[in-house]
This record gives structure tokens, sequence and C-alpha cells, in this order.
């Protein structure tokens, strides 16, 4: 079974929705951190720059990397700069750590 | 030499000690930042979505990645629901700030 | 177009004039979260674990890659232990949530 790896760097006030919504897609977990700014205004507005944003990552089965970039497009979407991006990293080993097996991916 | 990026998202309670054994295992550093939940439970119960975890990011050589993950995997492991995932990643360069090197992996 | 992720792990003191730089190398966007400990001293200096890092993300096409790296290198170096690290990963997919555009990497 492959896995993959989704960020999506979206804007503070979505992620609450966000989250729900992969939570109904039965993902089996979701890292989120508070990061600093992510806009294509900040080379024009610095202050931009300043405005909060959230990262989301999300390890799955790659069969559901289609779903889960599609609510998150559908729920970060507003058409205004500044709505972020989703980006997909190949994972090549993945662990369960409470039953400790090990898959490899690669 | 090639390297890899190991990501674990565990219990923060563990943390502590997992730190310990990477140190013992003498890994050149370790970045850890706080994040909301991981947990099989998110989808049943929603308040364990926010119980706190730790991300800890290790960047090693390929060669340290099966002690590294054996470390996390036995003091990370409780056996409940839970427990988070350890990643493997693949990393194409790796450049160290105060030699100004850089290695080209892949 | 390939995409690449480049990680920095720096010095919380550097940050600012790194991100100076990253603007006026006209990325498109940054991610900062706070970190903890980054340092070769951390094996034997168990303090020094402690010092505050910071861990910038940085999403970009391939062909600016080498010089966003010139730009940490040249920002974050201070040839002392602890001056951090950067690396490279590959993105396999990209989304720009504002268009709802998507490009397949590889």
């Amino acid at each position: 079974m492959a896995f993959k790896k989704v960020v999506a760097i979206v804007r503070s006030k979505v992620l609450e929705r966000v989250e729900e919504r992969l939570i109904d897609l039965r993902v089996k977990g979701i890292s989120v951190s508070r990061v600093k700014g992510y806009g294509d205004a900040a080379k024009f507005f610095r202050p931009e720059w300043e405005f909060p944003f959230a990262r989301i990552e999300v390890f799955c089965e790659a069969g559901m990397v289609e779903k889960i970039v599609e609510a998150i497009l559908d729920t970060a979407h507003s058409g205004f700069a500044g709505d972020g991006i989703i980006a997909v990293h190949p994972v090549e080993m993945l662990y369960d750590i409470r039953s400790k097996s090990g898959v490899v991916v690669e």
C-alpha cells in the first residue's frame, strides 16, 4: 500500500471547517500548526506577511489524496490572494506506533 | 551519502524520553513543534482531536533510519489508540549552513 | 513545471533577515514555525537543546532552489555550531487554492 503526505497552508479562519471535512473523510490523523504568512501579497504589503495561517499535514493512503485535495480546495478557496497551497509529498516508509508495524512503500 | 527525513507524531508526554533516546543515538539535530491531534479516535471523539501531540523532525543519514525508528517505536508505543506514526521521506539535497557545504543526494 | 520544497532550520535571530532575502527573491510564500533546538552541541550541552530555532518552509519552482539556498546560506551562516541545515524535498503535486489549479509534477 502506497502512502503520501499532503501538506496544506490555509488561512487560519478556514481551519476548523477543513478539519471537519477531513474527519468526515475518516482520515486517521491530522497535524496542525500555526505558521506565519503565506501569500502572494507578501512582496507588496509586508504587514500581510504576518497574517495567521495554518499548516495542515495529513498522512494518507495514495488512493485518498484526490478526495483530500478536493475537500481542502472546496473549503479553503475564496478566490483572493493568500488562499494558500496544497502539496503532495512522497513517503518511503510509514510506521504505525500503536501496532509497531511498518510498511515499506517504495 | 544519502539522507532521509524522519517525521514522527507522538503524544506530548513521551516527547522528552524520545528526545533523550535520539540524543543517545547522536543525531545531529531534532526539530520539535507542538501540533493539534493525531489519533484514530478523532472521528469518534472530537475532544480527543485536541489532545496535545508533538511533531518530531529528524534529518539523518540513510543508514541511521532503522535505529531512529526503533528508538521512537520503543519509547512512544503504548498499544492504545493515538500512539501516532513515523514516516520516512526522501531528501534530494542537504546543506550544512555552518560549513556552507551541500550534498547532492540523488 | 517541477516544484520543490526547501526546509531550513535556522537560529531565530536570523529569521527576519532570511525572510527579507526570500521576499526579495519574490518567492510566493514562506511558512515559518518556532521549533525546539537544532544543534551539533545538543549531545554535549543539554541546555543548548532548548535554544530557539525557526523552521522555514518554502515551496518553489525547481529553478529557484539554488537562489533560495544561496540566500539562506548567506544570511544564516555564522560558522559556529548550531547554524542549522537546509534540505530540499521532492513535491509530486502542487495545487494553488486560489485558482483551484493543480500541477502534476512527476
